[in-house]
């Protein structure tokens, strides 16, 4: 039996929930959880917001800890072996996506969370595939975001060609624009963080920000006109998405990373007078999350966290419901 | 003096009208005028519907013709040679975008019939970089197409790497979307046209279509969900913009050269979930329309035209208001 948190309904408080969880399927592997992040998609989903929540619900889709269990077919991972388990539990590996290495643009994932129970507890499986090797060079109590937000904001960089010479921006600065502003950093951009409280400039500057632009300001967004060539979205509210627009360099692209459910009224001329581009992602293939953490590792990126215990992880979900996480919040046995 | 056919009020005939264009400078040159193309755009100035036109205007920014005068300084271009000038008339050549080829971004440029007059006329003139020279493959009576309604449609398959082995689509095939077709055809695609009228469906696949959608069906339209990497719009209408992106596949875009009004409402997570696009772009840089100039020579691509004498250029504006235009009209002297 499995030992886990779940909800019975929508918006229920977490409980003791223990599970059978059958037979390990040949490609599986089974993980001790040592530690899980808790992102915002974890709470959509315990509210049902999508219409996709299963009840019981067991979220957790930012898992770190040790394979304990491995599938009769398992030939690429080992027991004892420390990985991340994220948003996909699985893909179908068969498909034109899967076979290009877009393992993440395969119609058939099952994600961690839906239909599946996720990583609140003392053990989670997924296919092996995505059960993603953490270097040892990383904190394994700290880089369960990394399996979610970190590649989230990671794989954009890689899919679009993101060069040192860019010059880039990051909206919002939560859970994954913290993790955004570290990779640009490192990746040599220069790089801009818009964000509606200007009062943490200096952490968003220790955080690799060369500049900081107060969101809320019309003037000060109109004052980075044709200023970058890429923008990077991690909110989920409805913003002024037209200055931001016109915040771009020729050939520039603002990508959604964040869910905003409102449609976004786009001006045709404002992308077409200089070449501009609109585009989302979700999260990243096995191999870009290998990349990831090669790359934090090598430069010393982490997470920001700030740890509960998995017995008070209402207690956790209160914090975050309430904006208070700064910047990732982890539960840990 | 040159002669031309001017409006002297938005909406107005087209009149005599000649004008003295002054002293040739440096770095222009001076085109004697063969024939001209008739582009929706040259209707939009005239009509003043993007509020920037200046009378008396000239109209015409599709010119084939002869170099019979250059500049000091001209040293690109010699006298008797046969060039297109298109939609602009000069770039700076100093900035970012001209030093990076990407002179049609340039935030300098002059458009050959804004504030400028085009090639409704006997000559026309242009800085010489934008006078491009025309294969001798290429029929002069024909080519002016190609100079706006061309590279626009060309110009994407550049900038956006789009390979032969691309499924792609054509919505709206007028004066840009035949010859969208016909490169797309050429470059090895399998090609889908999106088509009002599907009485066409022949022409269209003589035109190099693979399939046929009608547009005005949503049925047909769902048919086609998923399976597009790349979709371009030409029409200046708008339409169920929402289906056409589900009509892409993961990694598609669905780019718009025709300028529609009214905003578009982007579904961010129809955008996000297999990692779609949506994008602008105008015409091309001197060295792409010399790219597209010689693969129409090289695949035999040509505008399809009905001419006019320049003496009933008010009698050719009229069945192009009508929408009478198969595919695109030609002026000719």
């Amino acid at each position: 039996m499995i030992q886990a948190y779940a909800a019975e309904a929508a918006g229920a408080e977490l409980k003791s929930f223990s599970y059978d969880p059958g037979p390990l399927g040949q490609d599986e592997v089974e993980v001790e959880v040592e530690s899980c992040g808790i992102c915002h998609s974890d709470l959509s989903m315990l509210d049902n917001e999508w219409g996709i929540t299963q009840y019981p619900f067991v979220a957790g889709h930012e898992a770190v800890g040790v394979i304990r269990a491995l599938g009769s077919h398992v030939s690429d991972r080992h027991l004892g072996q420390r990985v991340g388990v994220g948003w996909y539990a699985r893909s179908c590996l068969t498909c034109e996506q899967c076979l290009s290495g877009d393992h993440n643009l395969c119609s058939q994932t099952q994600a961690t969370i839906v239909g599946h129970f996720g990583g609140f507890g003392d053990r989670v499986r997924c296919q092996s595939t995505w059960a993603i090797p953490l270097p040892p060079e990383l904190d394994a109590a700290t880089a369960g975001p990394l399996f979610c937000g970190g590649i989230t904001v990671f794989n954009p960089l890689v899919q679009f060609d993101i060069r040192p010479t860019h010059r880039v921006g990051v909206v919002g600065v939560g859970g994954l624009g913290h993790l955004a502003l570290q990779f640009m950093a490192a990746w040599g951009c220069e790089v801009t963080a818009f964000s509606s409280n200007p009062d943490k400039t200096d952490e968003l500057k220790s955080l690799g920000a060369d500049h900081v632009v107060n969101s809320r300001d019309p003037e000060a967004l109109k004052a980075v006109a044709g200023s970058l060539d890429f923008i990077l979205s991690t909110v989920n509210v409805s913003l002024d998405w037209t200055a931001y627009i016109q915040a771009l360099r020729p050939k520039g692209r603002l990508h959604f990373v964040g869910v905003v459910l409102e449609p976004v009224p786009v001006n045709v001329f404002g992308l077409l007078d200089r070449q501009k581009t609109l585009s989302g992602s979700p999260l990243g293939s096995p191999a870009t999350v290998a990349q990831m953490l090669r790359f934090a590792a090598h430069h010393s990126i982490a997470p920001i966290t700030q740890a509960f215990p998995f017995s008070q992880v209402n207690e956790a979900l209160a914090h975050l419901r309430r904006g208070q996480a700064r910047y990732r919040l982890i539960l840990t046995h």
